[in-house]
């Protein structure tokens, strides 16, 4: 198998670096657009331990969106099924900061990946936690095993400079009553969250928990239980891209989580964790490459989860 | 495995025989509402030709909505990918009759399986077919092996009474220019393919290509390509249960469709079909004893998708 | 006043003639698309019996949405108050032909003149007149002092043949209950009394009971009571342009209704009523120099009813 | 005429006394649930200088969104009809807070008196002024002859503590460009234009000006066009009330503008200002009281606009 992969990932590779990049940079954080347009790489953690990468799959990007899969993670953890008083697990149907379904369901996020649920995430850690930026750091760093991971203060000030609709999303759920503490703290904290940067490889191997029935794959410590770990999978399924998440499950068949710095990360269950990383987006915020690569990925493998 | 999947399922079959049904029976479509509402039988297929039955998985009910795998199967068999341009796969995030989204997205249907999206492929195969109706039964004939199958005139013309709320649908997406064939005829059409009847066993049974990369399971005849049954599972996981999708995603796992009639049917790729009926929804429309028991199911088996 | 309205009118008409007509046919209607475009009449007739004409007033062209005004007079004055159960007084913010607020509200349209609530109230008058047909033509007919006025059956059948906008509002409304009579019958009365033509000068005569207290200015006969033309008249101002109501009553300040017919009838209470035709329509779907015109002879004249 | 009005006002005054309020108090100003809920005054101003009050008329009260019209006449003023590319002048079809239109608009408020309408005024006198806070006081000392008038801290506060959703509203402008300043002073300002008291006969004698073609009735002063006050006329007509413009419009005729302080002034050029005040509040958001007083008043005088 392991050769398998290596000639799969190879071939999926090289076709999708030839394609002509039809996607654009993020411009609404300005940090962001200053990124080298064509960065392209890869990196498959197995479960059994292969590592195969390629490509500029050891520069760092920005995580942005992919974080909100470890918040969930730990939230999760924490509270565990009464989170879901405080946020859906359904589809949004509507663009990622839209506002509208926020008002028809009084405050309450479709799901915990879009703008709007990430931010009540955030605000259940604060709620939770000692020190929430730290604790959260520091949770990520054993995860990961990256002890000297750290937020990037740049690209959160970037955004915090430019994030009116975020500002007005979250005084807008607090105006419902499900945020609990203060919409600045609040945001600062998801802003730092979102400037998290790892490169494909560690964020591969950060994810592999996720595709090894919730153990961390170094030490098989439970991170969180089977159940949550299967259930955290079907969001990142049914909500994982924006309103392009039916799409992805059409095309690729596996979970995954993008986000607006160009990663995307993907999950065979029991098999492997996936990132890609090529840093200009398409209409609907997801890497343009990134969303081509994974789906030559599973046409050549023919192993989704269908 | 085969005794495994027996005591699982006879666990599952009786906890969810104890709970009390808090579900309703369907009411707008008069000839539903005349069913017994205790009804309850489940009967699972596995594709090595195992056969597990329970309760009243031998007496017939209405498919309603299930049907739409079918016709969606039928039409992109015939057009393949072209049909996209007809209907979306994206979770609507609205009610499965909601007119909203219809207007913003100029009369594409987010998928094929909300009442709008089963009402455009319903015109697809018009244009497509000599005589849809004898041709489509034809279809689900042979694939089920059951050919004294028949349209039920009494549940077609019930729900042709009140239906007009598809009569709506129906002019408002020709109003758009998605629908070639006059609304009229469209809509007996689509009023047949919901008024099938199947039990428990010969739904299971239809349904095992599915988790049989598209070939019929009894003659390994090829019904769809394997991509395209994959595909059509990843819909059935991210809009198979209208509003609920997400939902049934998390706490099920697998590719699933619903129907107003108190069926459902779910499918482990490469494993089985299993087929649920209790006909007393949820508020969501969904079946209640039947979400239920396929949450035990794939709770004690820990075998899903994810 | 006599000479002053005289000059006031030449003056708009002649400006309104120079304009460059950046309006365009409306073309969804087939039979609306064969007018001849540069049709540009005028026709003002004042309480006091004074009548000016000018350009092609003789002409006669389809009044449309005008006549709604006119179906809901004689609904009014059969129902009284108990009307405003069936249908709101608020403006919709939408567009004329939007499903989504009819949803939201349950199948109460907004007000009498956009199209939903204008079906609502051909509902009522099938209910509760011997033959709406026949009976609402007489009540036209005496009012307007027009003994052979008709239905334009080219016209009607011109709407109907691809109406289908209109079909699926009337079922959809029909689905909430708010439909009393078969969907069929309604849209086909409803199709008849939009086809209704009156040339400028008989437009104008016609409504000047809006403008006399109820009272129809030839024999001063109640039509309705004075509160109840008040009434009329506040609809027509908040709700009368579709989604350009508040622009007509910021820059025109009258009371009014348009029709796609290029249409408009306006009314000064206690002055006088004018009706414009040019059927080339802005981007809202209002005569584009009916618009420019009126809005000229309210600058001039300084007479509003602010 | 004057005595006239005396009784009228006289009758509708006791009549609506004596009726039972089914209104509540405000609770989302905290500030404002302290008022007595029994209050009940009116003041009428006509443009020949009678003055009549009655009931609580002296007591003053917190105006609220009635300074809507205040902050628009002076940007009005400053900027003329360019003003008009920052807000519309339709009525909005939603309740008064909604984000709803906000989206599909791109962040252009349908109003200048929905809340974000009126925020993006306030951004408007921001940039066109010095001293905002200063200058706009200044003036409606000015059209009001009350030298002493200040904004109340303590309801400005009070507001300002618990107004997550304006703060998510200005926020939410701001990310599509069409506020200037920071939305943070832009609050500051626009909860402080709230937080302005008078009582009812103040109240009315500073709202003639909009009787009195723009002139400020005391000398005969031009505060803005004849032009401009029919058209802020106008929009108070089709916008004043929020979800209930029509009704007013339809009930009352009248343009008008109402507070959920419990205030209310309306106009009928060329003739009076009237104020009432009522603290308790119909779902709408409206008096309750004040509702029903001025359908008492138009009724009885039959002197509407229509």
């Amino acid at each position: 198998m392991a050769s398998d992969y290596s000639d799969i990932l190879e071939k999926a590779y090289q076709r999708t670096k030839a394609l002509n990049d039809e996607g654009k940079l993020a411009t609404y954080i300005p940090e962001l657009a200053n990124v080298d347009p064509d960065m392209f790489g890869i990196h498959m953690t197995t479960t059994e331990g292969l590592e195969l990468g390629n490509g500029n799959y050891l520069e760092k990007f920005s995580l942005q969106s992919i974080v909100k899969v470890l918040t969930l993670t730990l939230a999760y953890k924490i509270l565990g099924e009464k989170i879901w008083g405080r946020v859906g697990v359904e589809p949004s149907g509507t663009k990622f900061d839209s506002l509208i379904l926020l008002e028809t369901n009084h405050g309450i996020p479709r799901n915990p990946f879009e703008n709007s649920g990430a931010i009540v995430i955030c605000d259940i850690l604060i709620s939770n936690l000692n020190d929430a930026n730290k604790d959260f750091l520091a949770f990520v760093r054993e995860l990961s095993n990256l002890p000297d991971l750290n937020y990037s203060e740049k690209i959160a000030s970037s955004e915090k400079a430019g994030g009116y609709r975020n500002v007005a999303m979250c005084n807008f759920i607090k105006s419902f009553g499900n945020i609990e503490n203060d919409p600045t703290e609040v945001l600062d904290f998801y802003f730092n969250i979102c400037s998290l940067e790892m490169n494909c490889q560690q964020l591969a191997q950060t994810f592999t928990f996720l595709a090894n029935g919730g153990r961390k794959l170094s030490d098989q410590k439970e991170i969180i239980s089977p159940s949550q770990s299967k259930r955290i999978n079907a969001l990142m399924l049914t909500c994982g891209f924006y309103d392009e998440s039916g799409e992805f499950a059409f095309k690729v068949g596996l979970p995954g989580k993008s986000g607006v710095g160009g990663g995307i990360v993907a999950l065979y269950p029991h098999n492997y964790a996936i990132a890609v990383w090529s840093p200009k987006l398409n209409p609907k915020g997801n890497s343009y490459k990134g969303m081509k690569f994974l789906e030559e990925l599973t046409t050549y493998s023919e192993l989704t989860i269908f």
